[in-house]
């Protein structure tokens, strides 16, 4: 598998990338609080992963992947301790930078993974004020967006990623084990939250993610295995590199 | 019908509803090209007229409607004329004012009542970022999510709101009927465009309207009546009203 | 009379208007505190109630009325309640989005028609930024400066506007009576407020409203009338119309 | 006469005069071309001269004079070259910390005195919002609206300070001769130029200096004189100290 | 070795951590072209490997290492592609929300660790208006300073780091071997730059890193070893340990 | 000596200036507390002293020098009081505008000439971003490193400048003695700091300058006198005429 990460590779090697107008992936994660048996980065650790995995899967397609946004948007889950957080304008100013500064490094095709569902809607808003500002079209979506027909497949507790659940805490097996607390597992139940808008209350309000499910989980980690997170990351790699040899871009 | 309009209304009697701690309802629309029968302020005009007899529908329970934002995030209707259209940071510059002006007239309670799919995303975001800035909870819908089952009920060419469609105009018709163009109904048809997550691309880019639908239209407005119009905002407003009345903060 | 409001017209109206380089008014209100006879929303309505009697009135000269700003500098009213206030730098990142949208709209010639007198010093200080910014000259007047001259005739305890006064009872009584509490108007007198620098106090400080004018009336409404009312509504139209027509960009 | 500039004060010295609760008076002048023959920084020398004038008159009453702020808004002046010129958001940011400056040095009687006459709507606008920023009453004067009597009773072309004219040349002429070109007297001629609401067109719009006065100059320097300029500055001081003994603040 | 990594750990370890008054390290990086034999994202990758072994070094002092901020100021190197950089008020914007998430966290001691000579001076301004705006002292180091000595003794060709030079590719054959280009270190050759204040010129002038280093390096590669980047990663890391163990904050 | 300061100028005169190029010479000090017998105005005088002397040493090149920003960076000086602090964006944007505006006047070569050892570090980092946002190279420099070598043979009791010490005192005694409390100057006696990197420790952390010197004196101001100073002052505008002579800009 050739390398696909910037900041693995050279600025000789990355300017031949631009020439021949690679794609760019910048994932964007969260460090926030996974309940007690996953670590703080997961979400930062699974928008890098699935992204190099699909930048390898769509060979011969150049694809490179820039350094993964550590941060998001995680005010709810402050009162957990062990979160960062970032304000929408502070999100918006280090994302401008980084798309401009790739567009000036000459490449031209820039989407963004996003790890964490609390970004979704900011990013899909941010994304047109940075086409508009950029006179540039950057692409997102979320690894999990890309991959939910295989995620539906896989769960058996959920239909989709909820936070700390059978999804994350699987992937964090396949990927990354040495850093699930597997003896903590057995705690790792919470309510069940939909991601999607015909499930969720018409209204909105921002609430702590504690006032929900106060062990920091939501859905059911006990149920969750290497195996189904190999198939998941594998999955929506697939599904990922499949969109952009398809083409995004016109 | 007891008059809600905040700005009909005198101080007097604003300070009297606050200290009854009135809900306050703040319509957020654009000001945008609908095709060429409807007029560009229909957002603005339905946002606000929903939240005008939610508000009546919800008595006794005191419910007070500020002036409407009439502008919103429209860039991608910038190329048809016509269209006027805020950054994401005015957007927030101009909620954190009116919200924090809401909450320092003695107002607890503020919903967001949207009357603009291109708004959704970033005032979910935003709504987040307002609540930790005021400490207050900002709350958030869409007229047409709280209304997503009579909207699905009664229109025949589409299960959800599109854009100069079926359901806007025949709200138009029955709302504000002098300012439609009827003659010019017969050409408004475009492709239809879900605004569900389940249904769209997993992949988002900004795309400016005209390049999907030339006519500045998403649906088939051909089918649409002031019936129809006048049973989408009562049920609308009612669904509104219900959720106002079963309570929406802690 | 030919529509001439922005959100009342379709865009292709709109782009046709662009065409023949018509003139945009803007009008810019504000939501506050009138006194106990006056609904809060007196500045936003009589901005817009000038502006569009001025653009009827010069015809042929093509002239549009965008969607009037709503809310404005108000600080000075907060302590009565009812009152929604701008900070200086939202109302220039509003402006500014407003004024780029209409000259991407087509457009060329933008007066911003003011309608209160606590957002004056703002505007022409914000006017001249604005014109650096987008490189296009945007103008400004109050609609009670245009019309100073048929102020001064109609009025017989004031020669200029104050403040829920004599001036603005009257025009309210013209344009929007139902909104008038009438009973109430009995006791709407408080001090002579004068807006010319000539009259005030070298000094100026920032003292809230309530302070000078307890009943939040600056002036003497008893003597108000809808026949003054619609006297200065005429003239402050015609007087703006006829500096339409006279020409006012290069 | 005991010195009263701050920055000729030491540290122990101005702890003292904050104990006593002294005025400050903040002078903001401007960089800007003033005619062939007078220098670029009248407008600042000015401001500054008479806060200090002032100050010395208005003794016993402690007043100290902080370091003039020696540019302004001045864009309509950038086309003669020679010109400093700042933004609005720059002016208002520069203002917020030097006035919090102030008040966190011990004082809390500020008052802004403007010698630009370009500068004072903005600042009338920035006081505002200053004062709501800082929760301190930021008082605001031009020194030629404080001095206007004099000024009228004094110049013999015009009625009140225009631009290099009759009045601001006596005054260079009194307080600093030498860099007075005087032999381009004679050419420092130009239209009359009110700053006086009552006077002026009521729409304003950004028009360049040299749209209006090709030579830089309104009114006519011809007939100023030192002696003249003496009167002025004194008068001017006078009646500045006049308003700080007779009270500001609450 | 202890697990120090924030991103490693979960919630409720960091909240231990965060009871116990742990020592936060914030690493500061850089992605930049680092020459042909060097990958992007050497000072990000090291300064985050000095901070994990300093911390593990410091026990039993409680200490953890938050993720890395992969991105710095960089413009100098944005010639050369495959470089990212970000504008100082995007840098200030990241820190404050970081360092006040930590704190926000339970923390109170932070130590921001950086890796870029080009973010020095920039840091060193912001912790002094970080530290006024959070009210908590947040401290900085780069570990490049904090190992001076060392750096000194084990160089041959330059006593102090330069770029892409003997120090940092000794320190990347100790640390990512596998992200070396060996094969390129032949021509991996500069001028000599010096980072400190008393061999530079007095005057400094923002240049483009191509335009006194064509081959994007400073100094000389080719005596580099992976021994001196072990003991140089080693002994940077211990004078870092051993400041943290004297007490930084009182 | 030929008149160089901007202010002293006439808009014609530096128009003819900018026609030949010259450079632009724009002093930084800072209003801060200088102990108990120097004006809290010093460093702001001395970068204009220096920068005056350096205009006219450099003849017949062309030099002009700009009204010196009379503010920096003094946060840790604030407990004295006596001291203005401006926030590092504010200072971004004064300059920013400053500089923006010298090239608008017509001018290409400008070099800011620091006066306050607070101010260096941000400088530095600022001249960055200006450099890139201007698209004009701005150099910097501050008067006492230009003049390092002169200041190191002057001094008998420090090697470089600190702060109200030997130094500082020297030079105002010899540039305006009339403002020096030489009664007091027994008492001037502080620590000795230093601001050169290699003496420093290794860890910056943001404290008040009162902690580290009570007196408000780094440095000791006993042996100063005002020959010392002349050649300080001498000896710096000579310093910094020879790099203007020997050419800064490319």
């Amino acid at each position: 598998m050739t390398e696909n990460r910037w900041n693995h590779l050279t600025a000789p090697q990355l300017r031949e990338l631009a020439r021949r107008d690679a794609v760019v992936l910048l994932p964007v994660g969260s460090t926030e609080q996974h309940g007690a048996h996953l670590p703080t980065g997961v979400d930062d650790f699974l928008a890098a992963e699935v992204s190099r995995r699909a930048a390898a899967a769509a060979a011969p397609l150049p694809v490179v992947v820039a350094p993964a946004v550590p941060y998001g948007l995680a005010e709810h889950h402050m009162p957990f301790g062990g979160t960062l957080t970032l304000s929408l304008p502070t999100l918006h100013a280090l994302l401008r930078d980084l798309t401009r500064s790739i567009l000036r490094a000459g490449f031209s095709r820039i989407l963004i993974v996003n790890g964490h569902g609390g970004n979704a809607t900011a990013l899909h808003a941010l994304v047109n004020d940075l086409t508009a500002e950029l006179g540039s079209p950057i692409a997102l979506t979320s690894y999990f967006t890309a991959g939910r027909k295989v995620i539906a497949e896989t769960l058996t507790t959920q239909a989709q990623l909820m936070h700390a659940c059978e999804g994350e805490t699987s992937m964090a097996l396949a990927a990354f084990p040495e850093l699930v607390r597997t003896d903590l597992i057995e705690g790792a139940v919470g309510p069940s939250i939909s991601l999607q808008a015909e499930d969720a209350s018409p209204v909105y309000r921002s609430v702590t993610f504690d006032q929900i499910a106060p062990a920091g989980v939501a859905g059911d980690a006990r149920t969750a295995s290497a195996e189904k997170g190999e198939r998941l990351l594998e999955g929506c790699a697939r599904a990922l590199a499949d969109l952009l040899v398809a083409g995004i871009w016109p």
